[in-house]
């Protein structure tokens, strides 16, 4: 039967399951990815595992995240990261090497290949023709211990590409104009694939920023072909034996079907407060700029910086504005520097800061207060940038050039009048630097682990118990984000590796007292409405308050990554089986759940939980996978076990 | 009469006052400088005195400290601090443009002129012979409004420089030289004035970086003569016509003097945790090194990063070695992008940053816990770089690129097998970059001055009461340093706008509670030891407990400075008459200063002082001056009631 890549791809990988939309499959994973935001804990989970080294093929661990080092812990992750990579035969990329992303693909990515990784822009790798796809730090560990990754079979949205974008139109324009047909949750379980004409007309690093940022439609991941375009980005990178053609075959089918005339595409701006909040540039042309940020995963290219350089050329940024420049990897900074971009940069009075992820996941470079801050980033949450009341809006490097000159946020199509459009090439022969990398070797297992005194190592969960009985810890509203659970920022992320630590931030910003209360009831449960814990992926939204004592969640639904960490970690993901019972519960109640490892063990979907003594009826919707999780206490108790009898 | 330089300099700015070593003299100042940390302050101090516009020739605001904006209140403290300078007059330098000293040495500094600076390190203008000091806030205030500043007329120590440095030691060896003979309180109440046949060996930004770090040796400024060197740089930067000459006359003398070699200068280094704590490189040769930086105010100019640059060229930083650039200015990056220095730093794995203070004043850039940390930097008081158990060391660029190669403190000496000294000159004609500062015009003075919420009008402090009733509040032991009543950090620094906020941090380090028992308390008294107040200028150490209601401070001996800033804000500073009454001082005792007023109205020396009942008797040594701004609560309100009666 004909197929399309995505089936390819995960045929070639498949495990278990079928490839039905929707049914639980698993994939061999051959990369894995971690950042220092997550990876830190990622690899506690992999020590806590009790393997000697990595079963992957390539695993990778990138420092990009957090790089601000405003005290110890900030450097103690850094040297912990290099000694646990070498140990246990991670590469590792070293602080000021550049994003996780971009470096990946630059040194690594590969056509036809899957990759996990613990980042939720993995998906960027797209540009390389991968099938990447972000996912919790303990799916990641168990990826770097050889163990294939599980998840719904994904519906496969074929986007067929005609023509060719503008001048002054560029790649993130494409995935503005995606988000603009979809919004933010519209490609939920879906892989995006690109075809048609137009994508030959897209650089590798082009199809990078349409991956990347797939993941704010929901994408599970996107993936282009693999043709002369990826073959020449490789070569370009030295790395020209590395590529595979890897096209769909002749007369395959898309779940789904969707087609973008690339030369229709126009400038477009995601407005606060969400990238699915597109508006075309004349929409709000002229509205007063505090900041301007080029730089990030989906915007730290050769091309984006270099295309900034040129706009910017002979000029100088309006007065009272910040200007930033953040490169994507010192590699891109070099080339840049060989190409003579550095200076115009400089001389138009730009900001140019070592290469990373800075403030776009809120390290540094908060606006001011009610400040406009136009970026060339993937998200615009409200707050994500360190500022309550910021006021982001996400653009391409060529509406950000175009928008710091003026002062006020300008189509790049009205320079058109002064200037003809920069078209950047990528150069033939990357200035190629794998100095900052890390190769692991046999001889560097045996390097010595250096735990400073804010790590710690991945805490003991017990297996759950026969009977529960608990309390109401909180109860709260529909929509909770992880964000809401689990704070980051420059306060909080830099306790990611200490789970005793970060604990006591849990619920913070509504309850300081949450966790005293926890520790007081010992075993403890929250009550939750809609779509409880949306957002980003991160597992300490889970981690933590299981730490806390929290060992049930009943709500009225759940948002599906988080609800899988739970499972991760050992916390019952219930929903009321009548919402009206959501009233039935009062902060402080006493809750039972009688017999419940028999229940669970046997496979029961219907929980009778005790209010108070009285009786209510909740669900427990997931897979026999992770019923044995649960019951182990969290996947990592299940694995461990699993490696002791083996 | 033959005068010295300095002579020179005071003579033609002597307002009120004899030169007589000790003596108070008041000179006029031609230059203030601000920079962000303390300059937030000293502006809402100056809009409190009520004037339209600065009263010096030139007025300056650098924004060099505070770059790391991880939420809004250091963006809003830019846009303060921009708006309030272009209302009244202040040349305004943006974030990222560079670190105070050396942009103003490029744009401004000119032979033979006087500057008043709210940074310890402003004495780095002696590379253009100006006679430049570091003041509290409301000093500098006071200066931009056209007053006189205050001070004990210095003893002038002469240093006769012959010879030339070897190759591999540079200007920062020279200061490390002093430092070994003198320490950091040998020159206290001194100017250092280099002269002799070596003087011509050094460039200006070598004097700079003599100058800047004379600060450490505890001298009120450091001045070179104004000759062919100084003209060259000057010429470089487009403003030859800024020159003067400026040379001691025949037959001068000196107060004290003193004689370098400079051929017999060797590599030095400063070992924790003192900058005075010097010793020769081959004593801690072999240490291993966690990370190294080059920049800061003294060691941040063209020559700095160039002779990095060239010594790293084709080399790679040693494995596990965290490598950091900070530019002194952005004009310096663009200068060291015109020469090719960038690539070989990007290529030997460095982490450049944007121009500015940053890990200098624990702005991030904190080593790891217990980790070796070799900065080009001026300080290393313990726990200054943000990581508590920090292994800091102060060398020369020359130095901190060999360690940075090998992995280990090393001698640049060694290096020579390999390659030849790079021995770098500035470039004739710098490239120019004006770009990023913002020059006020009569126009400028319509700006609304924009204040976030963070930003609080100074506060309104009450005259002095006829009689004191007041509590002890807190006792404290010898050498308490301003960095323990006021701390600093990326903590509490962006809380440095507004008082109500920092001084919850007042002591907190040592007791948490002490700003709650002051306001108690309403009216409060600190008994201390010797040496009380030592350390950075800041003027918070001395506003924030008066804000809470610290009224007096009773103590054996103070630090010079803190005891100025005291009077500065209306607390009195007396010390016990009879040490061991120190004994009698319980915390929440009662304390008594009948008549207070008419005491310092008649100029008495011995104050009565009832604890508990029981009468001791302390001493008030300040000048008339000082005892009217006791009366009227502080300088401010005194200079304000002078202009309304005016």
């Amino acid at each position: 039967m004909a197929q399309n890549i995505t089936q390819k791809i995960i045929s070639a990988h498949l495990v278990e399951g079928q490839l039905v939309p929707g049914e639980e499959i698993a994939i061999r994973i051959d990369h894995t990815l971690l950042q220092d935001a997550t990876g830190t804990m990622a690899m506690l989970e992999f020590e806590a595992l009790g393997l000697d080294r990595v079963g992957v093929d390539l695993a990778t661990q990138y420092v990009d995240h957090n790089l601000l080092q405003t005290d110890f812990k900030n450097a103690d992750d850094h040297k912990y990261l290099r000694t646990a990579c070498a140990h246990y035969g991670v590469h590792y990329s070293e602080p000021g090497n550049g994003i996780s992303h971009i470096v990946h693909m630059e040194r690594f990515g590969r056509p036809g290949l899957t990759m996990l990784g613990a980042d939720s822009h993995t998906p960027g790798a797209a540009g390389v023709s991968m099938l990447a796809i972000g996912a919790g730090g303990m799916d990641v560990s168990l990826a770097m211990a050889g163990y294939p990754y599980y998840f719904p079979c994904p519906i496969v949205l074929g986007v067929k590409l005609t023509n060719r974008l503008s001048d002054w139109v560029s790649a993130k324009d494409v995935i503005l104009e995606m988000l603009r047909r979809y919004d933010v949750k519209g490609c939920v379980g879906k892989v995006i694939e690109y075809f048609g004409p137009g994508v030959e007309t897209l650089s590798a690093t082009d199809r990078m920023t349409i991956g990347n940022m797939g993941t704010e439609l929901g994408a599970t991941s996107t993936v282009f072909p693999a043709d002369g375009r990826t073959r020449q980005w490789l070569e370009s990178q030295g790395r020209g034996k590395d590529w595979s053609e890897l096209t769909a075959d002749q007369g395959c089918s898309y779940d789904e079907y969707d087609e973008i005339d690339l030369s229709s595409v126009e400038p477009l701006i995601a407005c606060p407060t969400s990238p699915g909040n597109i508006k075309r540039i004349e929409e709000v042309a002229g509205t007063k700029v505090d900041q301007v940020i080029v730089g990030s995963s989906v915007n730290g290219s050769y091309r984006d910086l270099m295309v900034t350089a040129k706009i910017l050329e002979g000029k100088h940024s309006a007065g009272g504005l910040s200007l930033h420049v953040n490169p994507g990897s010192r590699q891109v900074l070099e080339n840049v520097a060989e190409s003579g971009g550095i200076m115009p940069l400089l001389l138009a009075g730009t900001r140019i800061h070592q290469s990373g992820c800075l403030g776009c996941i809120g390290m540094g470079q908060a606006p001011g207060t009610d400040e406009v801050s136009l970026r060339t980033f993937p998200r615009n949450f409200p707050g994500r940038s360190g500022t309550k009341s910021d006021k982001v809006y996400l653009c391409s490097p060529e509406t950000a050039a175009a928008s710091a000159l003026k002062g006020v946020i300008a189509d790049p199509r009205e320079l058109a009048e002064q200037m003809d459009y920069p078209r950047i090439s990528d150069p033939n022969n990357y200035l190629v630097d794998t100095s900052s990398i890390v190769f692991p070797s046999p001889e560097s297992m045996q390097t010595e682990i250096l735990m400073g005194p804010n790590i710690m190592p991945f805490p003991e969960l017990d297996a759950l118990p026969e009977t529960l009985d608990a309390k109401i810890v909180l109860i709260v509203e529909d929509n909770i984000s992880t964000d809401t659970i689990m704070p980051a920022g420059s306060k909080v992320l830099p306790l990611r590796s200490n789970i005793k630590a970060i604990s006591e931030y849990v619920y913070y910003q509504i309850d300081p007292d949450f966790h005293k209360r926890c520790r007081e009831y010992r075993n403890a449960i929250i009550i939750g409405g809609e779509n409880y814990g949306q957002g980003s992926s991160r597992e300490h939204a889970a981690l933590a308050p299981r730490y806390l004592g929290v060992r049930a969640k009943i709500v009225k639904s759940f948002a599906r990554i988080h609800k899988a960490n739970l499972c991760n970690f050992g916390i019952l993901p219930l929903t009321f089986k009548n919402p009206g019972d959501f009233e039935r519960a009062s902060q402080g109640a006493r809750v039972e759940l009688p017999d419940l490892r028999k229940i669970i063990e046997r496979g029961g979907v219907e929980i009778p939980v005790l209010i108070d003594q009285q009786e209510i009826i909740t669900r427990l919707e997931v897979s026999d996978r992770q019923r044995q999780h649960l019951l182990a206490g969290g996947v990592l108790n299940f694995v461990r076990n699993q490696i002791k009898e083996a």
